[in-house]
């Protein structure tokens, strides 16, 4: 085919089909690929080579990879490797079903990082080398500089990391995505590290593009395929009474601060709850606001339709596919507004502390003293991974953690003596909202964020086995500064797995 | 006695008894204190003030009030001011046995902070006003400047926060303080935060001395009096072998990742064992190294004095009496290799990343899987409380945390199956070390970590059961990412409160 989106000699000669790049590939090699939140991964080759690896598998011959990417990617990837069995261990993220089932049956290592961390933990070098990076982009310019795709995440790192570079040049991706990028070239190890020149959510700190050694280019591959982003559920009830929760207390809290008009820079996690949240906000007192974000989400786009948003910066597009395919139809108003970033930017402690981040993010479960899960059922069963929630809820001017209060139709309770797993702690979970309320916890001890998160946030249908478990632990816990009853904290996890549901 | 620190007339007038600066507290009001790990903390005003408490409970008179500070302080002030039942709330971390009694007989609140956190988050206003900071500092320029004591901690901040503010002189302290101190006055709330120009940790970003509105000084206290700081243990045969296996793993790893021969600026946390890595590293191959820490502690100034350590920034001193005495009477030397700054600097999450600080901190007991616990005995009863260790485990360039592998004699192990209480999560949680050996959980899924943690870190006479445990969790769990028995794993906590062992 050989679109217009190659302008440069050189790295045209490198055009072949992705079975011819896959067959590049070898047996055990570590791949560092493209992808965020279901943006912007590479479709062919990892298809092609899952297709490969198949092929070894039926010849008894060994292969597996090891896949580095900026966070979820999309079935082609995490979905064709995994099925044919291909991914010996993965990083940092992972949301696709098939690499989540295969993850909790033990058959394949994930490592779940931070992931402001995950660039300068490869720098570190403690993770082992990068073989090969495949990374989409949008277009290569005549200079031979890459036009990043609708995420950045790790790509910088990735690009210059590995030995040997595979591109897919996407042009389903829009033509206007050129110009929405940041790419900050100031990254450094210590003890050569500088201040992060940014001070505002929308200053340009980086250029427009990637750079490339083009003699490490060894295939570039034309695609033309939709990202395939997951649905997400329309607002209900539910998400809806949560979202409204939160608008009033963000009232509240901005008139008793005195914040802006146009509030601080909104973070919204992944999850149908945050993406609710932001359709609430379109109907907030504020004005002018701005995003410092992970990803853009549905809701960021109507924000800014709506004039509510003035700009947002992210590190990848997380859209529903009609919103996908209704940005592209209208990239030409979005672009100047919307900035693209890599990963370690735009979720570095340093900028989210400095800007002030407003940091809202899903959880699966919270206790009573406020301790969070958002990454294990039953505190073994990876849901999907910390992400950036632990990034953003440490260093925020404000840690928002958002759920239903009760899950699997009544089964489970969101609020539990004990979670099963940690994933943030007290001093990191500021506010915590279901449908039922919203619990601020900050400045209080253990024992008055107890009270506040049983009776504001729990199901009415299992308070009186929450207070009933507190009374008993403030009687008999072995230290009554955040009272246990250690052979009783997790038998509610104990009851679901043996029982079906957490109900006595 | 009228000391000649205190050249500024205005402040002169003010001077008074403690027990006439105390009647000036009333009721219910928040104080803001100085002291950080048992330095720089106010001697005669607390104790004056409990004695009034005191006075006023005999009477039938309710009278407690709200605690905040930098860190721990001494006996003269948590430990009269709690045994006079005079705290009703603390933040944001102590150490002293009866206040840590109160805590955890339920008879006193606490707010565990992130160390780093406290003057930010005292500006948000959600922890309410402050009504008197009582401060000790070491004199007063003729221009009314105070000149900071022992600690800075989060004076700057108490000092403008609070309505009134009560001086305690202290002669005590040496004049050669004078100059040692930086207290950086750039900090803001967003949306005003600029970039800490912090490079390197020798850097100089601000004052020596803290600006004071004359005004607001209802009284100036003249005190004579040592810190007292708590002994350390000199490093027996098990702190050595931790330092041991510290010293090289950083040998390695230094080789490893090329790092400079001064190292990486180190952090090094509260307890026994962290001063014992200190003394163990004197003998270790790097030069010109620098400290970018909390507090600085005897090891320290072996260090110095050895010529391995060129300098050390921390917030504190915590140095034992013999060597409080000894810094006394060698200030001059150690004077310009010390810098003290305030603890929202000297913990800032943006500076501890870009220094890429090696942090090292103690433990009460780790599980498996790597998550930490700090500070919940048996998840109940805390112990000191979480300091700066998240500050600097969570943005270090290495997260390590050292413990022995059993307390209290053997009956207890520091490797469980589950932790009671989570401070650290895994992804924090680098190396863990116990005179056993050195786990480098670094890229590690969590089966993969348990292996390591089991094998080297785990005392031999709770190997087996630890290993029959995983083994069973392996075979049973719900899910293989991270196996974990609901049902026993936290039952040896439960077996030690029940049996005072957790040996079954
Ligand atoms: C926590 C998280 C999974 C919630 O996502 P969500 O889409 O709002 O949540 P859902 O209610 O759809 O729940 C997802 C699944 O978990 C299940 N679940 C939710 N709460 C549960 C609980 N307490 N116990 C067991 N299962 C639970 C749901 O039933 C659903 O299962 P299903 O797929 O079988 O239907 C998601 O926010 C996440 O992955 N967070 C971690 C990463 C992160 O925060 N990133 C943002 C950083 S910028
Ligand atoms: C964790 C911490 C308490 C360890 O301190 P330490 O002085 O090295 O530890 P010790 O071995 O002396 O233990 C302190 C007490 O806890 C007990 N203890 C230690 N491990 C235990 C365990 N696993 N279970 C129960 N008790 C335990 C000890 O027996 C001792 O009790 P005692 O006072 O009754 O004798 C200390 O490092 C801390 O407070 N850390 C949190 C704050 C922090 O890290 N600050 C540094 C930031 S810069």
């Amino acid at each position: 085919m050989m679109t217009t989106r190659i302008a440069n000699q050189k790295l045209r000669e490198r055009v072949m089909s992705a079975e011819e790049a896959a067959a590049l590939i070898s047996n055990g090699q570590t791949i560092g690929m493209s992808g965020f939140t279901g943006s912007g991964y590479p479709k062919a080759v990892p298809q092609a080579l899952a297709k490969r690896i198949e092929g070894e598998h039926a010849q008894g011959n060994p292969f597996r990879v090891k896949i580095w990417s900026g966070a979820s990617t999309g079935p082609e990837l995490d979905g064709a490797l995994a099925r044919a069995d291909g991914i010996e261990f993965r990083l940092p993220y992972n949301s696709d079903p098939i690499a989540r089932a295969k993850i909790n049956a033990g058959e394949m290592e994930y490592f779940d990082m931070h992931l402001s961390q995950v660039a300068p933990m490869a720098w570190q070098g403690f993770l082992g080398k990068m073989d090969v990076a495949v990374v989409e982009i949008s277009g290569i310019t005549a200079e031979g500089k890459l036009i990043p795709s609708a995420s950045v995440g790790n790509n910088k790192t990735w690009l210059e990391m590995a030995d040997k570079v595979i591109l897919e040049v996407n042009s389903w991706q829009s033509e206007y995505l050129n110009g929405m990028h940041d790419i900050y070239y100031g990254t450094a190890l210590p003890p050569n590290r500088v201040p992060i020149p940014l001070i505002r959510p929308d200053d340009r700190i980086g250029q427009l593009h990637f750079d490339i050694d083009p003699d490490k280019v060894i295939a570039v591959v034309e695609t033309d395929a939709p990202d395939r982003n997951a649905p997400f559920s329309p607002p209900d009830a539910v998400a809806e009474a949560i979202a409204g929760n939160i608008l009033d207390f963000l009232e509240w809290e901005a008139r008793r601060a005195g914040l802006p008009k146009s509030l601080l820079p909104i973070q919204s996690g992944v999850g149908n709850v945050p993406n609710a949240v932001m359709a609430g906000l379109i109907k907030a007192p504020f004005e002018q606001m701005t995003a410092f974000t992970e990803v853009i989400q549905d809701g960021m786009l109507d924000m800014i339709e709506a004039g509510t948003l003035r700009m947002a910066s992210a590190t990848a597009f997380s859209l529903s596919s009609d919103k996908a395919e209704y940005f592209n139809a209208n990239a030409a108003f979005f672009r100047d507004k919307l900035i693209l970033r890599p990963q370690e930017i735009s979720n570095h402690p340093e900028l989210v502390r400095r800007l002030g981040c407003i940091a809202m993010n899903g959880l699966i479960e919270a206790d009573i003293f406020g301790s969070v899960n958002s990454t294990k059922i039953m505190g073994s069963k990876v849901q999907n991974g910390i992400g950036g929630s632990g990034d953003f809820a440490r260093n925020g001017y404000l840690s928002i953690f958002v759920t239903p209060s009760v899950a699997k139709g009544g089964a489970i309770s969101a609020i539990v003596p004990k979670v099963a797993h940690v994933d943030h702690i007290p001093q990191d979970v500021q506010v915590i909202v279901t449908e039922q309320g919203l619990a601020d916890l900050r400045g209080l001890s253990p024992r008055q964020r107890a009270d506040l998160i049983i009776e504001k946030c729990a199901h009415p249908d299992y308070r009186p086995a929450l207070r009933d478990y507190y009374q008993r632990a403030q009687q008999s816990s072995y230290g009554k500064h955040a009272p246990v009853l250690l052979d009783e904290a997790l038998s509610w996890h104990d009851r679901f797995v043996k029982t079906g549901t957490m109900h006595g």
